[in-house]
């Protein structure tokens, strides 16, 4: 078994986890977050989301937050800053702000996409063509999501060939990768595995995702597990923001941290530097007045303060 | 890759966890935790630790704890009772107190073994060898331990070739089993990996334990690392009682109930019943005032609460 030599991290914190938090948190703390985590290493970075700021006020000042990026200081290689679009509207709001990514979400379970997107599968996947299609003709790069790829909050466990069946689909509209969400952290490496051989067996596994959440602590152990499949993509949040919507106090999002450790001690590269993911860490854990929910962070920070 | 049918967990959160514990927990308390996790269905308890109560005083009422527990409610097959002995005087006590099974535990690091234990690691497996003798003339079964088999809080990364010559030793001697201790949670799922096959080049795996503490949230994926290697022993402790002695703030051994629903996940049989793991869970950590240290009992007891 051999792991891939090199793995790509997205983080995902500014926008799958603030989105989550009860804290607004201002848009200079936001652009800062971002700033330090480009600064860390990290090449893909979601920024916002161009959705009602009826349904999402926290996302409310999605165009400032992608304008102060693009005006900021420049790197090379310059980081993607995917932004999620949920329809054709969003994507123009976002395009219009300067967007060169973004991304689409759809489920694999029929219940969560009619209580998260208001349509089924099928009527979600129609929708989404509209904004594929004006992506492609502008050749901004467009990236999906399926959430609930292992279990669902409301349907409970879920068939790999539904998630592999979303997954092709999204790849087939036009998106370049697809990530696929265990949203409620409830896969161990048994059903994460299977869904992802679903997957690969209808598309390469290089245009997939991980993208776990750690509500039964069990993430890290599902992306050692897909790395052992090959995956070589994974979506983390920084300090694990965002918490888990479905069970009050648990926990959301893997942290970046613990991933970055994990492929550290394999020996996998993965472009980040710890100790400035750390200052990242603490500076959005310091804003919202907690410890980060890393374990990594956590550690290295206790180890710190006791030198 | 064949992951082992049926694993046994020892559970080590009434003497590793609540030693580690700043509060003393009563005598009555302890019995109480331990008959709940007996009813869970946990086969092997360690009870307490017949140490000097000058040395660690949460341990203090060992000969009382262990006389209630055989003097309780009797279960067929009977739960074992281990209790740790450093010397000849803990393991008289031990006995004395009706002890069917005891536990030496020596380190693989010199450093650590000469910080712990006031000796070096030569010096410890003479000492050991007096109580192993004491304790095969009583037909006492004796189970080992070796700390920092990845890591040492003092020297670093330890070369798996020593934590190999240690365990060979223990087994050499008459211990039953070895347990293999990530003592500072270091390890990640590689240093696990080569840990356990420089030991399983000298002795049968079977007679191996892991016992992997979650300092930087690895010790789920470093189990399942080892379940691929075929171990099928493991210890934990209910609500990660005990917290990290090297790392205030930090997580210390794997909980329970974050082992118990990896291996259900996994389709392995280990005997435990989820419902009554997480009373015995919230029975201990209401008495210490906090919410257990384990991200399963959080998140099935928020969603609990949200019925």
């Amino acid at each position: 078994m051999t792991l891939p030599a090199r793995v790509k991290l997205v983080e995902v914190g500014p926008r799958d986890g603030l989105q989550n938090e009860q804290a607004i948190v201002p848009t200079a703390i936001k652009v800062e977050l971002i700033e330090r985590l480009a600064d860390a290493g990290l090449s893909a970075i979601e920024a916002t989301s161009f959705v009602s700021p009826q349904w999402v006020p926290q996302m409310a000042d999605n165009a400032e937050v992608l304008r102060a990026l693009l005006a900021g200081p420049q790197r090379r290689p310059a980081p993607s800053y995917p932004v999620l679009t949920p329809n054709l509207k969003g994507f123009d709001a976002a395009v219009e702000a300067g967007a060169q990514e973004v991304a689409i979400f759809a489920a694999a379970s029929e219940t969560f996409s009619r209580k998260n997107i208001n349509c089924g599968i099928a009527e979600s996947l129609k929708r989404f063509a509209a904004v594929v299609d004006a992506a492609s003709a502008l050749e901004v790069r467009i990236r999906g999501y399926v959430s609930c790829v292992v279990a669902c909050p409301y349907e409970g466990a879920v068939d790999p060939a539904k998630s592999a069946w979303v997954a092709e689909r999204l790849l087939e509209m036009g998106c370049y990768e697809v990530s696929l969400g265990d949203t409620i952290g409830a896969g161990t490496p048994a059903s994460i595995k299977r869904m992802i051989e679903a997957c690969a067996a209808v598309v390469p596994i290089e245009r997939l995702a991980g993208h776990y959440h750690d509500t039964y602590g069990m993430a890290i152990a599902n992306i050692y597990a897909s790395l052992e499949l090959g995956m070589a993509v994974f979506d983390s949040s920084i300090a694990g923001l965002g918490g888990c919507p479905y069970a009050a106090g648990a926990s959301g999002n893997v942290a970046s941290e613990d991933v970055v450790y994990l492929l550290q001690g394999l020996g996998i590269e993965c472009g980040v530097d710890m100790e400035k993911l750390l200052v990242a860490s603490q500076f959005i854990a310091h804003f919202l007045g907690r410890q980060p929910a890393s374990k990594v962070a956590r550690a290295l920070l206790a180890r710190q303060s006791a030198r």
